[in-house]
């Protein structure tokens, strides 16, 4: 397995991805091999008191979590478990989501993730749980 | 307070949620204060293997959570924590969340919510919880 | 697969669990096929503000998860989520904890589970979430 | 405020809770100002399989959380969300916890918090909420 190949077939993998341009997010990798979305700021996701919503967030950790856990693995992994911990509302700001892998099990991956504001405020944590399929990735 | 004159109040905040268009979601309270949302299917929100995001349903679950809680406050509510469980991939279906208001208490509301398609199938489940501010709602 | 006979293999497992003893917990099943723990106040376990310790009822509800889902698979299967909701503080009190299947997936199970005081006071509530091995059970 | 102050306070608070010497767990704080637990393997504290029950890494997880947590506030705070994942079952081998503080907010403690073996292994993670009451630490 290689984790850099696996990365950009990530990266190609979400270049299509219908919900990439619905949000208008940019995935890379840094040279940690962690997960980086970057959102620019959209009124579209806000709910009514004009801060982002906290489900846009947890899409923002969702991708982090599950994109730098899924180049580890040779087969697909689902997301079955995502906590979300909202710290501070957040609006007229980009955001960047990270993605750090706690554990690469053989059935089952962890990872944590942050958001962080274009001032590098922290946002929202999160920890995701991956279960691996037995469908190559 | 009046629970059924909070959740009119809501309904109102929701349709003035830049969010609501975006993802095309109408709110109602059924007869057991449940806030019900519902969600029809847009390819836009799907990741690249054509099922529904993950953040998505986070969204519709946390809405559910939210709104049904906030009505039984005089203050408003924030969510703090947001815990989901993505039992079945989705698509091609309009979904429905549900909220229920587990605990009401004086600083901390806690509420559970799940996410249904339109067949009826249970397709994610959460527990949310809420700080009470001290910001009349 | 027949559950009423996992439940009584399950119910022996626990009477050798040296933890059974250390917190004096009793098992037993409902007609609805719900694990059912129940365990008498015993001070011991009490922070320093004489309240049960969170990581006691912790235990209560993750054994309600496991014993309520273990029953329906043919293997082992192990906690990896556990998502505690912690409602009230308690005290002086026996407490009774209850399982809820949520979904049987084919590698993944969810549960939630409550934990209620002798009076019916909701004390506190969870979600768990397990993995499926490949050891027969 | 003076944190090193409330620590010892939160050392003195521990040394009278009747937990403490119910899981025979040892209180200190690094220089980091983050809550270090210790306890040694307890064959009682096993589930029938032999492994140290989940509930019982919760413990030490919730007491890492809330131990790095209270001294950075004039008033008690409270658990209300807890949030582990069991990355490997251990025996056999004392443990270690070990809290970070993520987010000081006003009304609202998030902390995360990881349990090592004695050969520095990661055993379990988890994420907790804390809310501040308004009654003098």
């Amino acid at each position: 397995m290689n984790i850099k190949e696996n990365q950009e077939k990530a990266i190609d993998l979400f270049s299509r991805a219908p919900m990439k341009k619905t949000f208008n997010m940019i995935l890379s990798y840094n040279q940690e091999d962690q997960a980086i979305f970057t959102m620019p700021f959209d009124q579209k996701f806000c709910h009514a008191l004009g801060s982002m919503h906290g489900g846009v967030l947890s899409t923002l950790l969702d991708n982090a979590g599950w994109f730098t856990a899924q180049p580890y693995y040779e087969n697909w992994i689902n997301t079955i478990d995502l906590q979300v911990q909202l710290l501070l509302p957040t609006s007229n700001k980009s955001l960047v989501s990270k993605g750090t892998l706690v554990k690469k099990g053989k059935a089952i991956a962890f990872s944590r993730m942050e958001v962080f504001d274009e001032d590098d405020l922290l946002i929202a944590t999160a920890t995701g749980t991956f279960a691996v399929s037995n469908k190559k990735f």
